[in-house]
Formats: structure tokens, sequence, C-alpha cells
């Protein structure tokens, strides 16, 4: 067991150096440990994020989420590139929960993003298989610690515009764009409640073409909603921008944007204490997670869980002394 | 301990009957017992809770919000006597968790309410004093089942337009509205970001006098603005109604949209699963509570939390092999 443990260290050990030192292979063996379910491999992924934690922190973490059709791959493509071309380096991470055992929903994404991909510079990793939003979220915060070691200075964690997966990524991210596109059932009725209210800043794209005007159009609505919502960061206005990703244009003001927004609230200080709150949440997250599993997992709860749960949805039994309950069972043993 | 029990149980049953024969004294009693924070009143409240849930569920549950110096307690009284008039029995609770130990901030407004608080027909309520939201709110819900146990057949679950405490309340109630009033500062720039969204209608208070077109304009404003938001429940359009509690204007209105909202959901299922989703929310809310309270409690966990939680929130610690460590600890006993 100390053996074991000894080992673990020392593996992880030699691979947090190796993703530290910048090779490419060890941080995709890095994610793969992380993201891994077996419970052997927990002890060394904790090892392994303990050792890389020291040199994290560095990067501009950004989230971006659309629906699906809005065009996100290749506005990360396009949004990437000029990034690189302006001398930084790029992860992009993917959370969602809906992807099939099989892997990640944007590896497809990740063949259209092929310029990006073939870029040294840029390193793309699908979303982690499976698992419960909680648990994708959790690996994909560690995946990105591993991406700030291995020193990428801008990360990206993309969702797709559906459920509660963008309210995870702005919980662990600097900034949230939210990105919209005409004609794709994003206007304004049609918008998941909620997640307007947390964007940092929105991006319609495709303004070119057939779009050119209503991609104008819809910025200027959307211009005209966020009037009546608090914008998510105490001194900083929401803006809504335009792009095209077929074009490119567009790229250097949302960069600019977004630089701004970092300079914003690190002189602020609202980043440190945001990412000090973001810390502090997850750490609750993952003791009520694990809370909540040691409950369920309780050989006397289970045995009348379902029964107690049916009882109380139907207004039989009172919640409170059910709840009660099923603690003192817990407790008991 | 067996002859305690025993005690308990017949002496709730005995208040759990002089509550379901409509005597005040005795659901005045039976919810003091309810907010009593005193460990060995639990056992007796948990049972008079069971006693009355059979006679529970009955009634209309509504919810009603609205910022200091919207009106409110005006708003309730008029409201709440043109229910009377129409022969129904009215209960009125608070949920206010920043209200003072010595007593519930609606105190005062009982007092201001003095023609509804004089009618036998009324039951009013201050929000419990002191504990945090989960607990006041839970005491509310408990106090809401006495009431209906009771022969209310509407009850008022009022908090103030600050904080949390909304969405509680839209939590444990079948409808939730949503009070404004021109010139209080509750233009659409000022709202709150995410009431508005759980709004199931929409009241402007104060529609007479120098206010008048004001509250009109400010109904046609948020009339407009809601076109831009997903309606909470489906089949229903939230409306923008205006009154005036003063002149007593506009309350017929008011309640005919109540009970149309009512008969709706009844008709289409959605309160039923509503209420069965509010009640198995409860159980796991108060499984949660349970747990980390116990958690928290725990020699082992207390002793090194705050440390821990430091070192999480500056970075030092990784938020996942911190909470393992905890667990660990906790499950050690």
């Amino acid at each position: 067991m100390a053996e074991g443990k000894t080992g673990n260290g020392a593996a992880a050990g030699a691979m947090a150096r190796a993703v530290i030192a910048g090779e490419r292979r060890a941080l995709a063996q890095a994610i793969t440990l992380i993201e891994s379910t077996r419970i052997d491999d927990r002890g060394k992924a904790e090892k392994l994020v303990e050792a890389l934690l020291p040199q994290s922190g560095k990067s501009i973490r950004l989230g971006i989420s659309g629906s699906p059709g809005v065009g996100k791959s290749t506005f990360i493509e396009a949004f990437g590139l000029h990034l690189l071309n302006h001398g930084h380096k790029l992860a992009v991470l993917a959370v969602d929960p809906s992807s099939p055992l099989s892997g990640g929903s944007i590896l497809g994404d990740k063949t259209r993003m092929e310029e990006l991909a073939r870029d040294e510079r840029a390193f793309i990793r699908p979303s982690p298989s499976g698992g419960t939003l909680g648990g994708v979220a959790r690996r994909t915060r560690e995946a990105m610690l591993a991406c700030e070691a291995a020193g990428f200075d801008v990360v990206i964690i993309e969702t797709v515009g559906v459920g509660q997966s963008e309210i995870a990524v702005a919980d662990m991210v600097d900034m949230f764009m939210l990105l919209l596109s005409p004609g794709g059932g994003d206007d304004l009725q049609g918008i998941k409640r909620g997640i307007v209210e947390i964007a940092d800043t929105i991006v319609v794209t495709k303004r070119d073409g057939e779009f050119f005007n209503a991609a104008s159009q819809m910025a200027a609505d959307y211009r005209g909603a966020l009037a009546f919502l608090r914008p998510p960061t105490e001194g900083w206005t929401v803006p809504v921008l335009t792009c095209s990703a077929a074009k490119r244009t567009g790229m250097e003001q949302i960069w600019s944007t977004v630089q701004k927004h970092h300079v914003t609230v690190e002189t602020s200080g609202a980043l440190a204490r945001k990412r000090a709150a973001q810390n502090e949440a997850w750490l609750w997250s993952e003791v009520r997670e694990g809370l909540i599993e040691r409950f369920r997992d309780h050989a006397d709860v289970a045995a009348t869980l379902d029964q107690t749960e049916a009882a109380v949805k139907s207004g039989a039994l009172a919640p409170t002394a059910a709840a009660r309950k099923l603690l003192d069972r817990f407790a008991k043993s």
C-alpha cells in the first residue's frame, strides 16, 4: 500500500515534469489519467494535479458556448489561429456531458478544426466521455490546470448551448462568451433562459454573405435586450460583437475585448476573488458529491431509498421526517 | 426514551386535531413548534407535520415578491381582503432569512395589514427569525402545510426582493408573482437578474395618482421585455397586470389570473408534477443539508477545515484532493 503510493507519487512526478517541460504526448497522457474513472487511477491523478498546481493559473480562461449550428468550431478555428499568429499558445477543451461513451462530441470538431489541430502551438482535446456533469466538469477543470502547467497561455473551454453545462463552464473560467448566429433559431425568443445573463461577451457569428445584414440587426437587438439585464461582472459592460469566421473578420476586436476584460478584472481584484470563490465552490461541490455518493451507496440507505422517495413525491411522507430517518440510517454504521 | 416518544406522539396528535378543527390558537402554537430550533422540539414537530400531512395540499400556494418600497403589505392587504370577500380563507407567511432574532420583518407589516390581521378568515405570520435560508425555507414549508390542514384555501408566501429567497419561495409555491412599482428603482435596468425569469405573473403596483401613467408605461415596458424570455411554465404566457392597492383597483383581474393559472396547471398535470418535484427536491435538500451539517460537525473534519479551505482558495491545494482527504477523515470515525 505504502509502496503503491510511493510508486504513484514517483510516476506522477515524472509525468508532471514532462508536462511542465511542454511535451505534448505527456500532456495528452496526463489528461487521459485525469479523465480515467478507474478508482485506482484517482490516487495517481491526484498526485499529478498536486504536482502541476504550482505551475497552473497563468492563462486566460475563456468559456465559449453556442447552440449546435452556430458555427462554434469554425469560430474557434479562426479565433484560435488569430491567437497563434499573435504569439499565443492555445488549448481547447470541451464540456459536454451528453457525449457518447465512444468519444467526445468535438472529436468531429477536431477534424473540422483542421488547421488549428495541425498547429504545434495549439492543443485540442475532446470532451471526456460519459459521466455526470459534475464529473465531467471536475475532469475538465483538472485538464485545464494541466494545460496551463504545459505553458498554454489561453485556454478555451467550449460547451454546447444545451442544459446546465454553460453554468458549469462559467464557473470554471474567467470570462464567458456566448456565440449566436442569425437564422439559426437564436432569435431573442428562442434563447435559453439564464445563459445570456451569464455572458461577459456576446458574439454574433456569420456576418457575411446572405446573413450580413441579419447579423448586424441581431447584434443591435441583443444590445437592446441586454439593457434589461445587469452585467455579470461589476464594472464591465457586456459588449455585443460581430464576426465572420469564414472571412476571418472581427477576430482582432474579439481578442482585444477578451484582453480588455482580463486587464479590467485583474486590476480591480475581481479575477483573484472570482478564482478563489471558484476554488472554494469546487471544494464544496466535491465534498457534497462525495457525501451524496457515500449516502446513496450506504447499504441501509439504499435498501429503503426508492420507497421513501416515492412516498415523499406522492405527499404521503413529509420530506423532513423522511430525510431525518435516512440520515439516521446513514449515521448508524 | 420510548415514553418520551409516545408522549411526543400523543401531544402532537392532540395539537394536530385542534389545528384541523380550525383552532387559530392551536395553529399558532403548531407553527411555533415547527419554527423551534430546539433539538428536543424537532421530534414532536415531525410527528405533528406527519399528522397534518393528509389534510394538507389543498390550497392555492402563491409566492409574492417585490423590492422594499414596492408596497407589498399594502398590496397583500388589499388583495387579501378581496379574497376574503369572495369566500376564501387566507394565510400569509413570510420567508426572510435577513430578519433579526427579535422578530420577523413582516411583524411591522402585520400591524400595517391592520384590516386583514383583524379578520378571522385571515392568518398572518411573520418570518421565522434567524437561521439559514434553508432552515427558514423548511420551517415555512411546514407552516404552509399546517395552514392548509387548518382549512386555509389560499396561502401567500411573501418574501423581500433581495438575494436568493425568491428562488426558495418559487420552489415551494404553485405560482410566483412579482410586484413592481413605478419610480421605485424597479425600472428594467435595476431588476434583479433571475427573478423576472421565474415569475408566473408580474403586477405593477401604485397605478394611481401621480404614478398612473408611469405604471401603465412600466407594464408595457415589461411586456416588451418578457418577449425575450421563455415563460417558466409551458403553456402559460406570463401576464403583466397593473393595480392600485390604495384605490383597491385591479384585484379582480389579478385574482382571476391566479385562478386561471391554477386551472391551467391542474388540468395539464403540471401542478401535480411540480409539487412532486418540489417534494423530491425538498427531501434531497434536507438530506444534503443534514450531510453537510454532520460533515462540518465531525471532529476530525472540523479540526482541519479552515486551513484546508484557505489553502484551496489560494490555489495551493487542489480542491479534488482536499475534498477526498476531508471525506476520508469523515468516513473514519
